[in-house]
């Protein structure tokens, strides 16, 4: 199948500028950019990661893309390219690609960016769908999870809990916001939420040599977590604070910083719950007094 | 076993100057590089494309890079990082990662590149292998299929044939030889053979739009290709005409330029073995006629 789907990936791929040479070459040939490169690359896989049975193929291919996205946004950087891998079980290949790729083709559009390459092979296997992603920090550094200080805000975008219930198909990565802080503010630090808004914040932390202390009512609770709790056994925190796949971003900055972005409207919720500590580990102060909180999520 | 192996990693990968964050944050950071970006993919599947019964775990994670390094060599570039996706059978998921790792970062340090980042799964399914190479054209630009025009000479590096008794595990890239030969000569067009010289090579001809007439005797045999067909039941020249995995370069020139490369030591053997033509198709000329050939190989 190989070679009549490619020729129809070469017609569906936009010529975008950032690529002059995509499918159809022994490799892409992409145009120089300014700053830093970023280049980040997660697989998802049928029983693994999703089920084919209950998910539409469409959004699947769209999840692939975002994931990835949603980790150059955690860098703060703009995505340029992406390279696909499909591993694609012998029944139904041509049909399962073309599924996929609609999804694919979406994210593409909706963000930008260029497909220059990939491979697709068939197999005794799961369908399984590998996305690279490059990008790059058009002004200063990457937001890494190292940068964060003492007595900084932590600050979130949108809300968390319950992505279960169906929004983890279709997140939409913080890439817009993430352009629109660099220009406002300093990011010192930043990491996506996607196996759990306490995992993930425990890991930028952990990176960065501080804790925190939280002011947990000011954590964003989802409404998908609200009527999660109602038949799950667990409060709609419980499910904010451990369900991942919310596909949020986690960001560091000073005080004024935060101030300043909170103040206007940058076209996403964000909320500051918390300031960064010296006393590592994640803590709450209720009644006077610092109670330790255990970090929870999905651990691979 | 993500988190551990991960560790693990960290602690094996080189810190190489072209990244400056590599596995550990959301995405890695890769510095500026001069000219144009290279970026090819290229995944290898246990029972498609090896077979982990017969092949050593170490051998297989070399060549999962040896393929990609191949595109980069075909397109006269520079290799600098690799982002590496394994997809792992549950059952001693641990063990083999870290035996294919051995020969993923042999051929790292062969070839002086940084693994920038990755992904590990585990799924029920057989190993699957998924390596994107980045790299960049230092001056000038890529080396395209496309390039070729009619009266360039046709020179390929090594030999060909037999490559399936066992080299096809450990091929050369010739990414040593893309250099030297940027250096000396306008090469005019290239593609690596992985599917078959006569195959790759009418590809090649196809996408510049001409054919060529091929001195047939010149054509380098391998001597794999002798071995093998004492068994096979075909001659040298079919093995080496159709094959595939030699992993050598089909690189077009000028005349003039082909006489400068072949008559001093590029530390590769190289051979012309005929010239474009505006006529398209493979040809050769015998006994003062034009015999038509037909290109053979592995198509996927």
């Amino acid at each position: 199948m190989e070679q009549s789907f490619l020729a129809y990936l070469r017609g569906r791929c936009r010529n975008l500028p950032q690529v002059t040479v995509g499918i159809g070459d022994d490799a892409a040939v992409i145009e120089p950019v300014v700053g830093q490169q970023i280049a980040c690359t997660d697989q998802i896989i049928d029983g693994v990661d999703f089920l084919s049975a209950e998910h539409a193929l469409a959004d699947i291919g769209y999840k692939s893309m975002a994931i990835n996205l949603s980790d150059v946004a955690a860098m703060g950087a703009v995505p340029t390219s992406a390279l696909v891998t499909l591993a694609l079980p012998k029944t139904n290949a041509t049909r399962i690609a073309g599924e996929v790729y609609e999804g694919i083709f979406e994210a593409a559009t909706t963000f930008g960016i260029a497909i220059a390459g990939g491979d697709i092979s068939t197999y005794e296997g799961p369908l399984a769908i590998g996305v690279t992603l490059l990008g790059h920090v058009p002004t200063g550094g990457a937001w890494l999870r190292s940068g964060a200080s003492v007595d900084e805000a932590i600050l979130v975008s949108g809300a968390f809990g319950g992505s279960l219930a169906g929004r983890h198909l279709r997140p939409i990565p913080r890439i817009e916001l993430a352009s629109r802080l660099r220009e406002l503010v300093d990011v010192t630090a930043a990491i996506d939420v996607s196996d759990g808004l306490s995992l993930d914040l425990d890991r930028l932390l952990a990176k960065s040599d501080v804790g925190c202390e939280l002011n947990v009512d000011t954590i964003p609770i989802h409404e998908d977590a609200i009527e999660m709790s109602k038949t799950s056994g667990r409060t709609p925190f419980q499910h904010a604070w451990s369900d991942g796949e919310d596909f949020e971003l986690i960001l560091t900055m000073s005080q004024a910083d935060a101030n300043k972005v909170l103040s206007q409207d940058v076209g996403v919720r964000l909320s500051q719950i918390g300031k960064t500590t010296s006393r590592t580990g994640l803590w709450k102060l209720e009644n006077g007094r610092h109670e330790r909180l255990s970090p929870q999520g999905f651990t691979h």
